[in-house]
């Protein structure tokens, strides 16, 4: 179903010698986008219009969910800042001392460097910032808040237009999933906070994210691409929830709101608020329901007004997918023709896929069906013989007797995933029944998960 | 508060000379980003690193909610795409026709295109992506799919790292408004729909809105630059709201599902299913609570998992926002250094504003106060007159006697919003109060509109 990763293109369109990159770390982060940049080479050689080869790994011991195959590994992450050979810098080894040296190193040696250290950005950023353009290199760091939601992207270049008013964000998901417990289970922080950490959501220390630090790190580095501020990671005000009640989370409940722990950027007329710390939120907002490890970002511009980003915060895939889309971007800045940066369809031109649109009979969905029956009973047995001849699973009925009109009476039936044609097969048995009257209602019925 | 538009900047920093942009047509979203452009252009060249100004604008008749001030006015686009002075086209007539002939002349003569129309690119872009590649210049779309969004720029950029399974939106505000309305307040379709078309959301003749084409349009781009696979909008399955009605929306309720329209494009082994349809979608999912005229598009990656994009999907400013955006685009390409394409901080860092951090006792919040008093009815007076002296007003409140432990009952309040050192000292005094036990528990409260 899938072209293997490695295929290849026996047209020559990426003939260009591939892109190399070096990755740094090869812990869950380090270990995903190395697994990441394999699995999709060759969706991702379409849309960057290279190839990209992980020329080399420092890591000081084995990843199990990674086979590296034959390529080099180092123990030594300065020797892939300074190999001749590679294009790319990827730091994950995270932390700021070492993570900062590496950086600097790699700057200093004319590569590019992506990284997903939000604590690295958002206390050195501004001196990496500075002596990246002394060296016309580039420090990507999309993955650095909100893991694969593209936030940063979104107001650094998809919201520009606008002057931003506000931003808040669900932007740790170890707190969020404590809080989502506290409220849906009525637990204690301590409680949720020894699952959390058994689960491996939670470090063995969980000051980071729940004292806010984490959080802090993250909103510094919003505000300041928000408002065009320089990082200022010391001034943020920090309040951690650890100190929260189930009491204080169920009157909050009763009074119509959500308790989350928000890092929230405010430009006012004196200044910039800048503070991480448990909210009440009107439990309608579409942010009050973001539950569980999920991260959210609201964003308010005086053009667009609210808008919001959601997606899986961090993890070993959501997080690669961030860093992989970085690597893109660098490849796709470094093509000789910057008017066609990014390929009008995402994808080459000359490698848009030929798959084909499938007619509606050949899709997939599960389905809605009411019935308007004559003699319920009797029906149901006819209407479940007609469902289950076409390999049509039912997965829940509700009929409703009380609602008899005319001597008709509504049965509704929610179908699993089939494909449409059965259900047009189906829903044409159905209505040439004696016990059924006028036409079968039919909608589509999607989980989204 | 806000610098003016024109202002002025001494040090020269944007001596380079701006870009210069036509606009045509002046309608709802040309006069939003006529006016987006105006207000917000100093914080705009701070971002591109460059000046842009409108130069030339072609419109039948004028907009009265745009002062167009001394810019040149055209009755004939073409001039527009034909000026001489002018970098970047952008094209806000709407239509499939004159909309073709018009961005096809711009290409022809060396202009960057930015356009907001989804029936143009849904029908024409395979045809435009290949003249603009010819001629070595830009067509940008962000704003032809759900307004103010920046989805096309999440899936083209931020999600270059994924295989796309599968997408879904919610890509037509007034079909959104239409069944938000049904299952809220129990109305008709038909009776939804006129107050659409009194309101403005929907048009005289509501046909592209309501039986799904214009989602079809939107959806056609989205499935394009997710799969890599050429604009297909003939092979779209489509199917409107207008036969929905409230007994379905109310047993899919039943049933913990709502009924939303939405565009769906899913990769199977077979082919791409395009599909625009009403949809069951279970209640709780974050989309199925997108409610009123906004948008919101699902993407799945394979390693991203489900991420989701929310805001408003047209209107003037919205729109005007993805224009605008765009622009800064179009002008971030024609950047001598490509390495620097994106400033790292959103803005030029040598246009970083110095905007100080203010301290969390200058910060504004609303606050959720849970006191422990001793003797209700006496500290109730007492505390609302300590708020009241210190201008601090209560939104709700909240007694639980029922709860009475040891002697003390909780009092909750909600204030509305005031400065922190102004709650910081209501606290003290409140602490100090003979009726009240321990510490005042404090949260704060953000709205988040």
């Amino acid at each position: 179903m899938r072209p293997s990763a490695g295929r290849g293109r026996g047209n020559g369109e990426y003939s260009v010698k591939p892109v190399k990159v070096g990755i740094c770390g090869l812990g869950t982060v380090g270990g995903g986008t190395f697994n990441v940049l394999k699995r999709n080479a060759d969706e991702i050689s379409r849309r960057a219009g290279r190839g990209i080869e992980v020329a080399q790994i420092a890591a000081r011991r084995p990843n199990p969910k990674v086979d590296t195959g034959s390529t080099p590994i180092t123990a030594d992450i300065f020797e892939v800042a300074s190999n001749p050979d590679i294009d790319i810098v990827i730091e994950l080894i995270g932390g700021y001392t070492l993570a900062r040296d590496l950086v600097l190193k790699a700057i200093e040696n004319g590569k590019h460097v992506i990284t997903a250290n939000k604590a690295l950005i958002a206390v050195h950023g501004n001196e990496l910032f500075a002596k990246a353009r002394e060296k016309g290199v580039i420090i990507a760091f999309e993955a650095a808040v909100a893991g694969g939601i593209p936030v940063i992207k979104a107001i650094r270049e998809g919201l520009a237009g606008n002057q931003i008013n506000w931003l808040a964000g669900i932007i740790n998901g170890t707190g969020n999933f404590i809080l989502s417990e506290m409220r849906e289970k009525g637990r204690t922080f301590e409680d949720v906070l020894q699952e959390a950490q058994a689960l491996g959501y939670a470090e063995a220390d969980p000051t980071f994210d729940v004292e806010g630090i984490d959080a802090a790190h993250k909103l510094t580095i919003l505000a300041s691409i928000a408002f065009g501020i320089p990082l200022q990671f010391d001034k943020a005000y920090t309040e951690g929830i650890t100190r929260l009640t189930t009491a204080d989370v169920n009157y909050a409940e009763a009074l119509g709101y959500r308790i989350k722990h928000l890092g929230v950027a405010r430009r006012t007329a004196a200044g910039i608020e800048l503070r991480v710390h448990p909210t009440l939120i009107p439990a309608d907002r579409l942010i009050a329901n973001v539950n569980g490890v999920m991260n959210a970002v609201m964003v308010n511009g005086d053009a667009v007004g609210s808008t919001l980003y959601y997606g899986a915060g961090a993890g070993m895939e959501p997080t690669a997918s961030a860093v992989v889309a970085d690597v893109v971007d660098v490849v796709r800045a470094l093509t000789t023709d910057p008017h066609n940066r990014v390929p009008h369809l995402a994808f080459q031109p000359d490698s848009l896929s030929d798959h084909p649109i499938l007619p509606i009979a050949e899709c997939e969905s599960a389905y809605y069906l009411r019935i308007q029956a004559k003699d319920l009973p009797g029906v149901l047995a006819q209407v479940a013989s007609i469902l289950s001849d076409r390999g049509i699973n039912i997965e829940s009925i509700m009929q409703k007797e009380a609602e008899e009109q005319d001597g008709l009476v509504p049965m509704i039936l929610v179908t699993h995933r089939v494909q449409e044609a059965r259900i047009d097969d189906a829903i044409t048995a159905l209505e040439a029944l004696e016990g059924v009257s006028g036409d079968v209602v039919r909608i589509r019925v999607e989980q989204l998960n």
